[in-house]
């Protein structure tokens, strides 16, 4: 059974009386119950628990982390970073979403500022697949439509992935890489773009489809062992 | 001074009125006409020419080609496509223009189907830079519109792109992958998404610069050498 | 239940007898009695069968079609390659191994030469792991190494892959991309460079173990759907 | 003209005999004299010096920064790595030489942990080009060879290369993606595996060739500007 950790922020539901009509309990509570619902051991972690609910025993058991901060990025200790980066390169999954892609862990692992345009004025996004073999796509047909949505616009100053799966068109103008994959050590990493806090995008079933289709291509996998470091010996004779 | 050969299928220019007013010598003409003013040394070449124009003479002293064809894709000799791959492969550089997606060249380049989305309703494209580092997107800020445009839209098949430059917004609610760079050999290939024969995008400024960018990345540069085939004695004592 | 296709030239095997002693049924059959054993649906096709055993039917109910030629790939037909190509364009996984990097199928989903050094001395190969995260090399530690193989170098003139999964070392001093992951349409396609006729290769545990995972990985799977052509109106009012 | 800063820690020419007498100005001054000697305004800059030689002041007028380090990657400070990042993603070129690999820089951009296998028995390295129409190869006779070089081996932890241009061999039995290419924001950065400090590697004609050619490409060359940050007003009347 994979055991999915969704680590949430939490402090804009508790702040925000807008945001707390749209998510009582929580902007993970939804999608933790859909995965539930799906035959995933899913569970939650939050800022403002001891170490951020992100012990080392805690990781050494999550098969695949989500990742959603927003207000407050630089109040997550940089301890707990490294440790969260150790863990996907050795191998753990990682989805980070939406606003999420300015938490210290995401620009960790890409190298870059993952700086991008914005704007929130609810327009609607249209998320069009540009990888249909790709398993994060299964069952989407050609798009999905998001109501309301946060506009995040390029450049997306990231890597080049190494997979696009979706690209986003924005109402107002804009077009953004709203799915995008990446390997990184023996971890998969996958940036999604929807879910702004005031708009109910996390209940949508397509973004609950893409999301339990992360989760699956993000979780451990049988794999090759590697080592590194000094060996003196040489593997032919010289 | 680099050679650039602009081979244009100019059919739709004889048979088109509409097509006749807009480029009344060929599409090819205000780009060849742009390249000169820029330095190169710039020439066109069309389907009904012997070997449409393309002996093998003429490809050996081209450093790029730029091809643009529609409605006669078919009528291009398979002898001539598999001439034009192999000086790609051996460094001439090869700039794809818009219905040239469906060219045999590009299909054979490519080794996928490269259909997309279409639609002619003349709406508007933005196209974004999503790689402001390359040099084919030198000079631009942030993006350009044109402002009549055939829409052609994702799912695009082609291999992901080596290094996806631009990616275009259509008012009409599709977004495409409009810049995208292949390395084929020791070839650069450049597929560019506008220039749909009824408008006048080939006079933008905009348009001319990226292709005039293109053409400067694509052209042969220092380089290594290599061989294939059979190399019977190791370079190792065994 | 997978469907796997091993298609075999299998002309080697009747006409040289070195080659018969290694593979008296063919060295197709150790690969499909180990795939049996692991629970594929695995059975063969050869050159000299009625279209080569490829007809519509049989490739419509393929899932991994692996692939081995040498000698005769130019007796394989072109429209016959038409249909393979279409096949995994639409999403059937195709494992290219040795030899036929010089197929009429992988030249044409490559769009390149697919050239190469090569020397057969029955030198040694090392294998190595360069993607441990990737599922094709689960199971491998570090490296394998097989005692005898033709030595195939670089440069291999194929596109960059869209990821380099194993490195292999030639004993007498050459490098080559020897597992090498390609995306084309929805199907998948994986080149292993391991296979030549007259060594034992495909019993080798590690090698059966790598083609096992890639069939694994290159199978069907859920994805989304797509349509191209012709979209007259517009998603959004203009 | 190019400004070209050789950043080496510039420890052991103090400290260790053998490498005082291989390099007794530095590692760096037979780079920084042959870069010279090709029209760069090439320089150097040392760990010891303030600010590690590396202001503001004087990052702003750097085009290409090369990078050794080896025994006091941990004394580079880490305000001055976030300086180097900056100019790095802002178009500043970066090479990255040998045991830099563990630098802070070289892992602060890749995101991953850089970690490889090592053994300093001074054996063979054959590196082999893999990207001939790469600018970083030009003049490269299919391989070159370098007699005795610290062994690096995979798997190198990194993210899969934008491009990967070289694959060493070495004798003791290993290989390594010797030369490979990363695109960071505007920037672009090069790492090269030959520079071990107890072998006169940087002496070699085929060495220097290579540092050159990524010089040159690594360079500032024309952009797009982009914009970030919040955008309120749509591009399209909604």
């Amino acid at each position: 059974m994979t055991n999915v950790l969704f680590w949430n922020e939490f402090r804009h539901e508790k702040s925000h009386k807008e945001v707390q009509a749209v998510y009582p309990n929580g902007l993970h509570a939804p999608v933790v119950e859909h995965l539930r619902a799906q035959g995933f051991n899913a569970s939650a972690a939050t800022l403002d628990e001891p170490e951020h609910g992100l012990t080392q025993a805690v990781l050494d058991k999550t098969d695949v982390l989500l990742w959603w901060g927003h207000m407050a990025h630089h109040e997550v200790q940089d301890a707990i970073v490294d440790r969260v980066q150790a863990r996907v390169l050795n191998g753990m999954g990682l989805i980070v979403l939406h606003s999420a892609h300015y938490s210290k862990i995401f620009k960790r692992l890409m190298g870059t500022s993952c700086s991008l345009k914005w704007r929130d004025i609810g327009e609607k996004e249209r998320v069009w697949v540009v990888a249909p073999g790709h398993p994060i796509t299964a069952g989407i047909d050609n798009y999905f439509e998001i109501a309301h949505e946060e506009m995040y616009g390029e450049y997306f100053d990231i890597p080049q992935p190494d997979e696009t799966v979706f690209v986003g068109w924005f109402a107002g103008g804009n077009v953004f890489r709203s799915g995008a994959c990446y390997n990184r050590g023996k971890g998969r990493v996958f940036y999604f773009q929807p879910g702004h806090e005031t708009y109910p995008n996390y209940y949508q079933p397509e973004v609950l489809r893409v999301i339990t289709n992360a989760v699956s291509w993000a979780a451990p996998r049988p794999w090759a062992t590697v080592q590194y470091d000094h060996f003196p010996k040489p593997l032919e004779a010289l």
